[in-house]
C-alpha cells in the first residue's frame, strides 16, 4: 500500500511542516471520517473545530491556523489547503479508466460519419449520418450523436448521452450521462382546439471547455442557435431553453432553469435552483444567490437574491424586517391603543 | 444559396411591404445578431429599440410599428410577426431528417410485439412482449418500450426514451430524449425499522397530441392511471407524480413538479418551476405564475402566484408592501418616539 | 373476470362489514372515477364528501366514518384504509412482469465482470470490467454498469440507468430509468482565463434498500464517498451533490436539491422542491416542508419551512403577518395622520 510521510507531503504540495515530520499516511478523508492513517484538510473555516478532534495524522491548514499540532500529529501549512489536498487526493486516486481507441463492434456508426481512429466509441453507441467527431474524443456506451453533429477534439461524452441532429460542440466539451443536447424548444402557437407546434429548426452550440452535468436539458433554438460559450460549467438537472445565450466561464449550478431567449454575460454565477425568466438580460459577473427568481434584467456586477430577485443587500434588509414583522404588528396594535 | 426578396416575403407571409421592395435576404436571425443578408422580426415589444439599429435588411413588424424603414431596408407588416417569421424560418430550414420505415437490425423486438411495416425502430431500441406500436410511429435509437405498451399512430419517441410496461399513448404523442413514462409512484408505508413499498400497479396514459420534453418523469399510478389529456404540452425536467390527472391543452413549463393525485383542469398554464402539492384541484384556465407554490385548490380562471400561491393581484400588493417594509419599520419607530 | 364480494374483502383485509354483505366488485378505482363494479377507499379526510356520491359499491373507510352505507352499498371498516386498499389493489393487479435469468445476447458483459447465473441482464445493457453483480439482481435493458462497480443481491435497475465506475450498491437497491449514479461532482478552481476541474475520484455508496426514482443525479465524491444510507427513498429528479451523506430511512421527495458535503440525519423528510445548501448539517427526524430553502444547520426533530427555512410555527406566523401587510401599511398611514 502506498504511503506518504509529512516530509513528502510538504514537498509535493509546496507546503510547510508544523509538527511531527515523521507522520505517515496511506489515504485521505474528511476531518470527521478520518482514521490515524489519513491525511485531511481544512478547506472551510466552518470546520475549524473539527481539526483537533480529528484522528487524521496530518491535516493541511491555512497559514493563520492555530493551535499547534499535538504530539504525533502534523499540520502542513499551505496557501490554498483545498488545492494542496487535491494534489494528495490524486496520489491515492485509483488509476484512471482508459477507454481505448476504436469503435466497439456493437456501435452503429453511419458510413458517412467521420470518426478518427483515436476516438473511442462505446458499446451500443449510435452515430448518425454526416456526423463528425474530433480526434481524441470519447463517446460513451449507449450515447446517441445525431445527423450532421460536429464534435471538436478531445470531447468526452459519458454513457447514455443524447446529442441531437446538427448540434455543434467545440473542443474538450464534457457531457455527463442522461443529458440531452438539442431537444426541441418549447414553442407553440396556442389554439382553442389545439396548439400548433412552432418548428424548432435551430441548433445548440457548446463552445470549447463547456461541461454539462447529468440529466441536463439544452433545447435547440427556434432558429439560429442556443449557445453556451467557452469555459462555462453547468451542473446537474439544469434547464436551458431555446435561443438562450450564456457567456464565457459561467457557473450554472444544479437545478437552475433559464427560460427562452435570455442572454447571460460572462463570468456569471447562477447558484442552485435559480430561475431566470424569458427574454431577460443578465450582465457580466452577476451572482444570483440560491433560489433567486430573476424575472428582469440585471446590471453587470450585481449580486441578487430573493423572489423577485433584488440586490443582495436590499434582499437581506427585507428578510430581516420580515423576521420582525410579527413584532411590528404588535407594536402597531399598541400604538393604536395609545399605549 | 436560396434568396428571397421583400416582395416574395410579403407574398409568402401575406404581409405588406413598407420600404424598399427590392431587399434580398438569404437567412434569418434575431435582431441583434442579424447581418444585412438576414430577415428578422419584432415578436416582443421589449425588443422595439433593437429594430432600427439591427443590420437585418428586412424586419417583420406589427401593424402599429413606427418609424418608417430607413433607405435600403424594408419592414413587412404582419398581424402576427412571430407566426409570419416562422413561415420564413421554414423556408431556410435544413431538410427534415427522415427516419425511414423499418426495424434496425440491432433493435430487439419481441415476437409478440406488433409493429406495422411503416414504423421506424431505431438502432438498439427494445420493444418488449405484447407491445403494440401504431402506424407511422418513430421509435428513436436506444428507446425502450415495455411489456404490453400501446402506442397510437404517428407517435415520435426521440432517442433514449423509456416507456415502461403497460403504458398507453394516443396518436401523435411526442416524447423527447431521456424522459421516463411509467416509473413507480413514490409510495411507501413508513416504518420504524424500514419503509414498505406500496405496489404501483397502475399505468400512465398520454392522450392524443401530448408532447413531453426531455428528462421528464411521469410516474405510473398506484392503481388506475396517471393521465395527461389530449393536446397538453409538457416542457423539460417536469415531475408528474402518481395518479395526477392533467386536462386538455395545458402548458406545463420546465421544472414544474406536481405531487400525487392532484387534478388539473383544461387549458391550465403552470409556468416554470411551479410546485403543486398533493391532492390539489386546479380549475380550468388557471394560470400559475413562475415559481408559484400551489398548496391548495384554485378556482377556475384565476391567475395565482407566490408561496403559497394567492391571486395575482393580492400577491403583487404583498410584494409591493414587502419592498416598503424597511421603511415601514422606521415609520413605526418614529411613531413610538412620538415624532 | 375476477370478482370479490363484501365478505371476501372483509376477510382479506381483516376489516369489518358495514352495509350490504353481498356487494360484488371486479376492480378498484378512486372515489370520483369509480363505477358500481368498483371498490374504492377513503385515504385522506379531504375526500370524505366524495364517499356518498361515489358510485363504488364498496368503500374502505376508517373506524369513525359516518354516515352508514346506503342500500345496496357497503363500507369495509379498516384501521388503515389505505393499507387495506393496497391489499385489494394487489388482488386485481396484472401479473408482475418476470425478467428471466440470463444475459441477453445483445448485452455486452466484460469477461472480468462477475454475474451470477440467476441475474437478468437486459438487451443492450453494458457491464464493464471488474464489475460484480449480486445474485438475483435485474439489470434493465440499455443500462450501464461501470468498471469495478459492486452491486448487492436482488438489486433492480430499470432500463436506461447509468451507474458509473467503482460505485457500490447494497442489497435490494432499486434505481429507476434515466437516473445517474456517479456523475462527477461539480468542483472547479475558478480562474480568470478558465476554470480548472478538481478531480472527482471518490465514489457513490447506496446502502441496502435504497430506492432512487427516475432522472435522479447522484454525484460521486471529490474523495471518499457520497453516501445514502439504508432504507432511504429518493423520488424523481433529485440532485444529490458530491460528498453528501444522507442517513437511514429518509424520504427525499421529487426535485429536491442537496448541495455538496451536506450531512443529513436519519428519518429526515425533505418535501418536494426543497433546497439544501452546501456544508449544512440536518439533524435526525427533521421535516423540511415543500420548497423550504435550508441554508443553515437544523436541530434534530424540527419542522422547518420557508426561505430561508425557519421553524414551522415561526414561518406560519410570518406568512400570516405578510397577508395582513397591506392592511398594516394603511394603519400606519392612519396613525401618522393622527387618526
Amino acid at each position: 500500500m502506498k504511503k506518504l510521510t509529512s516530509t513528502q507531503i510538504a514537498e509535493i504540495t509546496d507546503g510547510t511542516i508544523a509538527g511531527d515530520d515523521s507522520c505517515t499516511i496511506s489515504g485521505v478523508a474528511a476531518l470527521q471520517e478520518a482514521e490515524p492513517c489519513h491525511l485531511s484538510f481544512l478547506g472551510n473555516t466552518k470546520y475549524k473545530p473539527q481539526v483537533l478532534p480529528s484522528l487524521a495524522a496530518i491535516v493541511i491548514v491555512p497559514p493563520d491556523f492555530e493551535p499547534d499540532a499535538p504530539e504525533g500529529r502534523c499540520w502542513i501549512i499551505a496557501e490554498n489547503p483545498s488545492a494542496a489536498f487535491s494534489i494528495i487526493v490524486a496520489e491515492f486516486a485509483p488509476p484512471e479508466i482508459v477507454f481505448s481507441a476504436g469503435i466497439h463492434p456493437t456501435a452503429v456508426v453511419d458510413n458517412s460519419a467521420r470518426v478518427p481512429e483515436d476516438v473511442h466509441v462505446g458499446a451500443h453507441a449510435v452515430i448518425e449520418a454526416d456526423a463528425k467527431i474530433g480526434a481524441g474524443s470519447t463517446i460513451g456506451a449507449g450515447s446517441y450523436i445525431g445527423h450532421g453533429c460536429v464534435l471538436g477534439e478531445n470531447c468526452r461524452l459519458h454513457p447514455n448521452v443524447t446529442v441531437l441532429a446538427r448540434c455543434v460542440l467545440g473542443n474538450r466539451v464534457v457531457v455527463h450521462s442522461s443529458s440531452v443536447v438539442g431537444s426541441d424548444g418549447f414553442g407553440f402557437i396556442p389554439g382553442v382546439q389545439s396548439h400548433e407546434k412552432i418548428p424548432q429548426v435551430g441548433i445548440v452550440q457548446l463552445d470549447n471547455d463547456v461541461e454539462l452535468g447529468s440529466n441536463v436539458s439544452v433545447d435547440r433554438a427556434r432558429f439560429g442557435r442556443t449557445w453556451i460559450k467557452a469555459g462555462t460549467k453547468v451542473d446537474n438537472l439544469v434547464q436551458i431553453a431555446h435561443n438562450v445565450v450564456i457567456g464565457e466561464r459561467c457557473f450554472i449550478v444544479a437545478q437552475v432553469g433559464i427560460a427562452g431567449s435570455s442572454v447571460i454575460g460572462d463570468n456569471v454565477i447562477l447558484a442552485g435552483q435559480v430561475g431566470v425568466g424569458g427574454h431577460v438580460t443578465i450582465g457580466d459577473s452577476v451572482v444570483a444567490l440560491g433560489r433567486a427568481a430573476v424575472w428582469g434584467d440585471v446590471e453587470p456586477g450585481l449580486q441578487v437574491g430573493g423572489e423577485p430577485a433584488i440586490p443582495r443587500r436590499e434582499m437581506l434588509r427585507q428578510k430581516a424586517c420580515l423576521k420582525r414583522l410579527p413584532d411590528l404588528v404588535k407594536r402597531v396594535d399598541a400604538l393604536e391603543k395609545g399605549e
